[in-house]
């Protein structure tokens, strides 16, 4: 049975990666190295096979995905000859074919939000009945957006819809893909630290719509060792006295994430990981910082001091030199999946046992990454068990 | 109700470490960090409180503890000040006074290993009566010695015992010391690599005197990290294909594994970790070298080399400078409190949900950081239900 | 013969550490680690004694230098014990009671900047007079500033003091600092980055008075091991693609310099050094972080993506945890003597040769480590033969 | 002017990458990047161009260079593409018609050291006559051998002869190939720590022939490194307490340096560096480890304390991800260049300022980075100027 997978940012490097990949995996010309619901836990869930995946999705690019593809063959992320073979220039094309253009604020500057919603519920609906899909997970791939404008018709979906048909936008772009998602009929992921669903309209609406829902930020490098160590840390009491984390990013992520109001959600929701597993506050500060000449790489520096018995000072530190989208591609698969197979099984609301992907998981306080991973196993047997 | 904490390598800097942060713990001069057993889940086992530990042992040494505390306080271990606290220089005093001589090689070559180990035990029993002490365990911290040389009559008590009252040594000093320890009465911990309690002869002589146990090597540094680190690369499916560890270690503990021999039983500890937990051979080696000038700090660093999607090489490196002795008294003070408060509560056998202490857990193959730490705090759960 | 240190921030962690370390050199309690004027090629120099030299400065802070010292001993900096020696401690108050309150904008908000050098100048020269010293240098310790904000009169020294009797406050503190040294016939060293000399007015001032000096922004870290590594690349042809450079500072230096005005000024130095010796624009940047819990001491992280033949990419990372007072007071002592020598043999305008000390040295473009120190054995060989 | 480069250990990754890199230069394929001999200075020489090398060698493998560039190719050394250009891939297929069968222990044990002397001779002659060429260079990049063993022989090249004639092999092979090499005429470099030329007699008879020779070791990573860092601990009057290095290398080599008696020469001449520079002993040593799945690539960790003013203890550590083929085989086409120049200016014996490419060079004691480059850069002008 056919699936789709809808992703916002179709054209960027996480979604080309994961397209791609998805041809790889149906085709047996690469491992599942890196995907999570491979692993022997998910088999009873029967999840959709990598080849039953159909993509289509939204960008405000253009660029054609087999020169994006290309472009991650010459940076190393993907491997030279795979973006040649049949089924992945096959999928490559019919995915190009299925993006639809994205929100762009100044191209139709006439129209209202609500207009726009509905271009956009249209899309997705049309993807859903060209392709014969019983579900279409949408999950939002796109580049991070400055932290939330508040706005008082944020509170209640009435006032929501109310306040889209007038001329002001007061959704952020993640958030009325959001909307649009919902409207749809979607389950919808926030792979990104943007807004999205997190406005009490919408998640009003996913409540009335019964859809599940998982974000956000997807946690792929720095914050993932953050949740696998402080735990370390507080079980053996010692005391983390600071923790500072440098991230050098490039390619289009260093240069949105360089602007200090995009930053401001990424560090906020990679600094809750340390803080929220010591529970009590630390010395430094999470920081990123555009290195273009890194492309799809990034390298991320963290030094931590702590103290042991009689306050003696120690230090930790770890550096991760990581390709992100190889590391973001397989969790937007593993979500996909799991996303499917909770709205199939009836699951609505907040997915929060997937806060395993995520640095921010939306719905739960649990940062430690084991505890974590044991969520995620239990809803996977829970899920079998529907 | 006092209780007895009997060290093996008693002028050792772990064992000075813990005396005397037992007793500045006790007099409120310094906090618990680094304790476990000081957080909340402990409390209702109502463990012995570090006023009421009273310490003795067996050293070849012969260096007056205050002496040997001086010397920490000059390599940064212990503060300024603290070792001139009276209730410090008192317990250094009254635990030096009990410091009986350990089984040196040369000292008495025409004595039996059975007629040392009487002694030993004569030793123990008069450190209990004369401090009328209900309970009294024996922790080895001593030097690591090389790997166990095999003999039948390892294999069985009777056998074992008959050997011993031959001419020629057939037990390394640590299992002596643990014959001896168990003849006793008292439970014993193995805070080093050495064999110990690993021997059948001296696991069927614990079963007899239903006495609890554990080990072995404390999992203070590099190994800690990696029982975090190495669940978080099997959770998330991406392959590790190398992992090095070096390990840079000054002062006495380095000049011992400055000897293969020696180092052989360590670093088989530090190496089970990541294969273990990750269930595959994995390139690369841990080393141990010496660093004279390094004292009581050591640095590791760790290499690892992973894959992701796409066959993506990627790589994750951390250094750990540690202060050795301040990592590993508390835990020895904690090992302590929990093998009295099983002892008393009737448990024997592997202690096995300790495993969060050690680097090669005896009686269970859990090496994931999070799995041990939710045994160890369902052992106390299940212990103060007792 | 005595001679005269006048520190504009005397009573900082700089300056405390080389008066303590000024007195225990001469009283033989330390060894003269981190001091280059101790080397060989410098003996022929004849430079004044470390017992030779009397201190006395500037400073907006009234704390007592003892308590400054105490608190240099808690953080690790100076030793338990040197600060009660009797040399030490004279030598702390003889020096505290020839401080004099600093510039404080707020203090004395009447007062012309004209009339405040005037006071400046009275101090400098009745600490000269009262200890009968034939010369006394000026170096400035103090916190950073933001970088200048230009204004016409700092074009020429006539402007720039009819301007100064105005009501308007045109030159920066470390500049009318410099002014009032000037003219109160001292050599002057910028240690920090701020503006200091660097107004064509005051360069002109030093012409006219014939006076030697040099700066600015003492290379204690980071900078140096760049100024050490660029010319590697360089000489090996290697490309550098990236440099990233983040210092995480603590103390009173990461809490001016995490405000970026003032960091500003440092960063600009701290960048110049691969760049001026690579030759060509590098990705990446510096940062400077406060993290408050480090104190007295910085740690460095560094990473350089660098190409060599096949365009194959390749990575140097390095860290560097010093202590910076144990780094900084040492040159401020080293300086110290070599303006004085330069003076007393006559040299006047930048001292060129002393680049080895700086970040951005005034005067050069110089910034490999090897070069500059070439140039200031060459110095000290020319001064030799006056 | 064709010129010919003899490799010993042709079939070798430096040595195909070496050719690979020459033909790809030639044809404007690639950058100099990593070519020291490409610099500014080096002009006024008129060294060989890249198309005007020709190459040939000694292997006792015999897998194709074809088949060892694309190794290199899947590697991520050479890039993709490179090695299907005409360009590289005559160069590739003229240079393995010219390799000619090494010195195979187990191949012909009936022949004396001087008949195996008597083929190489004839080798290298076929190889210069066959191309005729003015002069060939002979460069040893094969695998490191043992330290050698010490034989009376060895003093005195008549003695030398008389013993090659006997039955015992008395020349470890690169001592043997050196000894052809010398009377073949050729200039030799010594590219791997193995014994080459430095035996007396072998001396003796680089005397006699007035041939120019280099070596040895080629200084391309942590050593590098080293070079530029220990000048700056000197210049600063740190004291260095303890310098421990780590280097994880794959492939052949790493393999190689796993046996302790291949590792012991390397160790040694990388060993040299600092001590050498600071002029005292230092704590802690250089280690090899074997990690297979690096490949091509090493990853170096050095751990330097150190110590300031007060005695205050500070760390630097560095990591460099090298790899090690790309690194080295620019040096040995400029190795190749420059001792084809001093040849043909009539220089001999030991070319102590080529000191700046090699870890222990031979007949200077000077391992300072910026002074061996100073060395190199007079040297051309010298040599400019015969």
């Amino acid at each position: 049975m056919r699936c789709g997978v809808w992703l916002i940012g179709a054209r960027g490097s996480v979604a080309t990666s994961a397209v791609v990949g998805a041809a790889a995996l149906a085709s047996g010309a690469i491992e599942a190295t890196g995907c999570v619901t491979e692993q022997a836990p998910f088999r009873p869930l029967r999840l959709p096979g990598f080849g039953e995946l159909v993509f289509g999705g939204h960008d405000v690019a253009d660029t054609p995905l087999a020169i994006r593809a290309e472009r991650l063959v010459r940076s190393g992320v993907i491997p030279h000859g795979l973006t040649g073979t049949d089924a992945v220039a096959r999928m490559l094309a019919v995915t190009d074919a299925a993006v639809r253009p994205g929100i762009d604020a100044g191209a139709d500057p006439a129209a209202s939000q609500a207009d726009l919603a509905d271009r956009l519920i249209a899309d997705i609906e049309g993807f859903r009945a060209g392709n014969d899909l019983a579900d279409v997970v949408v999950i939002d791939v796109s580049s991070t957006e400055p932290p939330l404008r508040p706005h008082p018709a944020h509170a209640a979906l009435d006032d929501l819809e109310a306040a889209l048909r007038g001329g002001e936008p007061i959704l952020p772009p993640s958030s009325l893909y959001t909307y649009a998602a919902l409207r749809a009929g979607c389950p919808v992921i926030g792979f990104t630290p943007s807004t999205g669903i997190r406005v009490p309209a919408l998640t009003e609406l996913a409540r009335q719509a019964a859809l599940p829902y998982a974000g956000c930020d997807g946690k792929t490098g720095e914050t993932l060792v953050k949740a696998a160590l402080a735990p370390m840390f507080a079980g053996r009491s010692l005391r983390v006295r600071s923790w500072s984390g440098t991230n050098l990013l490039g390619g289009g992520d260093g240069e949105t994430l360089a602007d200090p109001a995009a930053a401001a959600s990424k560090i906020e929701s990679k600094r809750l990981v340390h803080e929220q597993v010591l529970g009590y506050p630390v010395s430094g500060d999470v920081h990123i910082h555009n290195v273009p000449d890194l492309g799809e790489w990034k390298t991320a520096w963290d030094n931590i001091g702590f103290e042991g018995f009689f306050g003696a000072r120690m230090t930790m530190q770890f550096t991760w030199q990581g390709c992100d989208s190889a590391l973001a591609a397989p969790l937007v698969l593993d979500l996909a999946r799991l996303a499917i197979a909770a709205r199939q099984r009836g699951l609505a609301g907040p997915l929060t046992d997937l806060a395993f992907f995520f640095k921010d998981p939306i719905g739960t306080d649990e940062h430690g990454l084991a505890a974590q991973y044991g969520a995620l196993l239990s809803f996977a047997d829970r899920l079998a068990a529907r």
